[in-house]
């Protein structure tokens, strides 16, 4: 099958969002609001995500049908960054049957009597599966690293384990895509106002949504740590810009259509010589 | 909150698919064509499967939020009875974080050096989320006994098996609904024709469906039996006439749509006195 055109979006490409690796970081604070300069185009990137969501929707039934090839993709963002609500703005309208996520909580004792990959790997996507991850191994290296539980050094340690694991991933023909939606503080402040007052939303408040804001600093600070160390060629990280939700969605979806895409995946052939059967 | 009201379809109810326990059943292949007596209403009853789906969306999305139910939806079919095309069909849309569809093969040879029940339990929807079983431990009651693996008494023994482990899923809170899609061994011919003809489904053809297919009958008696032993009032079976893909569907998401109200679904209440809370 010849390759394919990835089509281009009239308004940015992937690149403009990839953590380049060995490339200095600015902050990803910074990128939280850049959907703001894009805001009179909205009706057209919109559009174009609307296209991208229906090729997403197509390659999916491809990439489930050949299982020659996995997509894992990996969500990570301060509380409040749309994590739950991007995956269902974007991921709604794929057959539930190939898309899998996998959400990941504060470990378990028996969880934290193994080694920091344990418990994340049973859940890597299948071949032909799109694996969603909503936190993830990521947790581990930002998480303690905050609270002092692990030093720097033992953080370093391990983000080359995690870059050798999805490297193992990468060469069983998982392709791996890391998001990390960044908000601002304020617009937090926002959000998490919001559920205060809401009295629809009082349910999404948890207290303890305060305790890692007010490390917020500390975490922009691992988050960053984090992607510089990890964002590889087989395994990128992209900032998404998530202040507005519009068009984090439209940089989420893109970037998945653009990298199925890639993936060049076609319906398997058939499995015997079908001149032999008749059906009676 | 007050009960609310389940809106009537306009052409049928549930129970007018529900394998009633204790009553004798008619033949399921009669049932495969019901949607033909339908088909001057089509338009009217797609309309409604609209309403349905978005029914089911707005209700999973509670469902998921108060983490007190979940909902296993099971299903049975010979080979081309459109379990995946359903699934797909009606689920996309579903916010895929709170869907988990399990697709059970033939057994390992580890999984058959255990009890039937293993490999299925790890599967069992945890509270707020759907699942959806595509094959099922109804195969290990099914297969078997028509390859005479199993006897008749064996299989009584499992159907007794399956209705205990059913019991103890409701009684965590799950909601368990069982749909047999009923095809003719016509239509299914003629689906088989299908994927020998045109090149867009060759890979889809597997020569072993043709060995089920020379089994017809004894299938068709041994998903007779299971139904008849496991059609309970907490985990019930629907014969659903599959011949017409549309009447599948509408059958499908009605019964759905009409469970999930049933289940009286809410937001939960905040997690903590809101009022305590400062943002800064």
């Amino acid at each position: 099958m010849p390759k394919e055109r990835t089509p281009r979006h009239p308004h940015f490409h992937p690149h403009d969002f990839l953590v380049r690796p060995g490339h200095p970081l600015a902050s990803y604070e910074d990128a939280a609001d850049l959907g703001k300069a894009y805001s009179g185009e909205r009706e057209e990137i919109d559009a174009q995500t609307a296209v991208d969501q229906a090729e997403i929707v197509a390659l999916q039934d491809r990439l489930f049908a050949s299982k020659t090839r996995a997509l894992l993709l990996v969500f990570l963002a301060m509380d409040t960054g749309g994590k739950d609500s991007a995956i269902r703005r974007i991921f709604s309208g794929v057959n539930p049957q190939g898309c899998q996520v996998s959400s990941f909580g504060v470990p378990t004792p028996e969880e934290r009597s193994h080694d920091f990959l344990w418990r994340i790997h049973p859940h890597a996507p299948a071949l032909g599966m799109i694996g969603i991850f909503n936190r993830s191994h990521y947790e581990d290296v930002t998480v303690p690293l905050v609270t002092g539980a692990l030093t720097p050094e033992e953080c370093a340690v391990r983000h080359a384990h995690i870059r050798d694991f999805e490297a193992l991933l990468h060469e069983h023909g998982t392709q791996v895509v890391k998001f990390h939606l960044a908000i601002s503080r304020d617009e937090q402040a926002e959000r998490l106002q919001e559920r205060l007052d809401d009295p629809q939303k009082h349910w999404k408040f948890d207290p303890s949504d305060l305790e890692s804001r007010a490390q917020w600093g500390a975490y922009q600070q691992a988050f960053a740590d984090a992607l510089h160390a990890t964002s590889t060629d087989d395994a990128p990280w992209y900032v998404v810009p998530a202040n507005r939700k519009w068009f984090r969605d439209a940089v989420i979806a893109h970037v998945v259509a653009h990298t199925l895409r890639h993936m060049e995946l076609d319906y398997p052939a058939p499995v015997a010589d079908l001149r032999d059967y008749r059906i009676d």
